[in-house]
């Protein structure tokens, strides 16, 4: 009997069943019928069986955001912003973040910023409207003083990947600049002398992290640092291959500063008989398998969304020490393209 | 002046500032602040002023959730739970439905079942006692009379990729028997007969579906259907590497069932000199540049999460017509690895 399910109100619309709808179909109180939703003591089994037969035939269920809300107890849920979703780096990221966040007890809303500041406040503003317990954010900006007043408000927040400008909040970050380092440095023990690097947009932490990385790993193998041979993004497959081919054709060896323009360089150079060496940075699927196969820098993509949700629990729990950074290690994964000698 | 921004309550904790913090700093009438907060006319230009300066300094926020649930105009978010938001498929995916969600001014959960039933269901609930505005899921199990309850009680719900099971609801699919009808017949068209077919579990609908249509297309080449060249999963690498080392080595060509099979397929050939025909089902990153590049099947997939998206903000926008069942077309991709000969 579907319409014993739901109820019409006057205007017509369907509405939700309410505890006193259960309390008046199982013949008990509303105080019972709490207690039964809630798992409390003290009620008698065949009221309680009674009491879900009621629930059951009404499609009852209890309003958590009703309940949180009157109990003050937040909202069960976390705000997760990130660049985009669709790039395999951020979903691994945000599937950690969700095991962690499900064996607290709560779920994740997810947004992608596109790298666009405005979009990224947006979305923070939002989450918060909406009450999220905490927050964990891949800034796409660099004026992040309008988090402070949320911080301030009681939401902690924790930025991940990057750091948050003008602002002392907790952050778990890759070791970017130690990645870099031991690309050039793999490169130069191969014979090269000519690295070109091809970065992301340099107002990125990250992409200028690890450009400062790849020049000091340069420095520490007695290799020039050639400004000419660096080119930051942001890239696509077009610009990526017009570089290939013209101001960076000299270069022997190439740096990729992340797995988007390692792959469009893949792109650019599939079918070129005299492929320069090549480090990307992060792994990807199927780097094993192409030929050759491509050597990375990488790093515990998961480990750094679990580390961000930890921390995140752990304000949540009321650890009020300063604000901390995390580091994830970065290493090299040595599978061919980088072994390339001069 | 950090402190102003929040007040301490009784109890030593932290709270946000009201609507009656920032009336009493600006020295005017809740209904004012209201006003000003809620961008309505009738609020002079220097008192809107003195408003916005007090909610500046008290980092005061409305609270879309409680306005929400006072309206009853919806909690403004969509829950989304699919198989594994860590797999390229359900993030491109999850990127379309946010896409669309953002135009509209929702927010979405995620929730990742990982195929387990159970897990399909207590996500479903959590998400629906949250209150979500509507649902869209990838179904785990074959189950969902439970869902009738909330459909019911006025929450829409679309399934997408996957049927349900017992409940007539909106579903938007993929026409996964006609792709692998088409991988079949374009092998047999190179001249292959001993053709093998690794498959997901056959208990999930697209694994059963994609094995009927190569059924088909079997029969429609003239070519014998074998069932012992037919290994259905779940699938690891292991388990793919020893099928094909020993059941299935006869085989000249192999249709596998999507783009996780297809990955352990790959790296279970790799190296082996006679390689069998290969057409994936899904496309995936880098197939192009693999050597040979993958002959796949491939769809939309942002397509399917926006069809997904969009019936669902149609039911959300009053359309009480029948269920709805939509099927995203596929269509064969060659790329080299179908067109070996036998």
């Amino acid at each position: 009997m579907p319409l014993a399910m739901t109820t019409l109100s006057d205007s017509g619309n369907v509405r939700r069943a309410t505890m006193s709808d259960v309390a008046r179909l199982a013949g008990v109180s509303i105080k019972t019928v709490s207690r039964v939703v809630n798992a409390e003591s003290g009620v008698h089994p065949a009221t309680a069986e009674r009491v879900l037969s009621a629930i059951d035939q009404l499609g009852f269920r209890r309003n958590l955001s009703a309940r949180n809300l009157r109990r003050g107890t937040g909202t069960g849920t976390l705000g997760l912003v990130l660049e985009d979703l669709a790039n395999p780096f951020y979903s691994v990221l945000t599937r950690a973040v969700e095991e962690v966040a499900r064996m607290r007890g709560k779920q994740v809303l997810t947004g992608s910023s596109d790298e666009d500041p405005a979009r990224e406040r947006e979305l923070v503003l939002e989450f918060c409207a909406r009450r999220v317990d905490g927050l964990i954010v891949v800034p796409a900006g660099h004026q992040h003083g309008y988090i402070a007043h949320e911080i301030n408000a009681g939401t902690p927040v924790v930025f991940v990947d990057r750091p948050p400008g003008n602002l002392d909040a907790d952050a778990v970050l890759i070791d970017n600049s130690g990645g870099t380092a031991l690309a050039a440095q793999h490169l130069a023990e191969h014979g090269h002398r000519e690295i070109a690097f091809l970065g992301d947009a340099p107002e990125i932490h990250t992409a200028a992290e690890r450009l400062r990385g790849f020049r000091e790993g340069c420095a520490r193998a007695g290799v020039p640092f050639e400004s000419d041979l660096v080119l930051m993004g942001p890239h696509t497959d077009e610009s990526v291959a017009e570089a290939l081919r013209t101001t960076l054709r000299r270069a022997t060896a190439l740096v990729t500063g992340n797995n988007r323009i390692t792959i469009h360089a893949l792109r650019a150079l599939a079918g070129r008989p005299d492929r320069p060496a090549l480090v990307g940075f992060d792994d990807f699927e199927l780097a094993d398998l192409l030929d050759p196969p491509i050597t990375v820098v990488t790093h515990e993509t998961s480990a750094l969304g679990r580390s961000a949700a930890e921390l995140l629990f752990s304000r949540l729990d009321g650890d009020r020490t300063p604000p901390r950074r995390i580091v994830v290690p970065t290493r090299l994964l040595a599978r061919g393209s980088g072994e390339v000698a001069r």
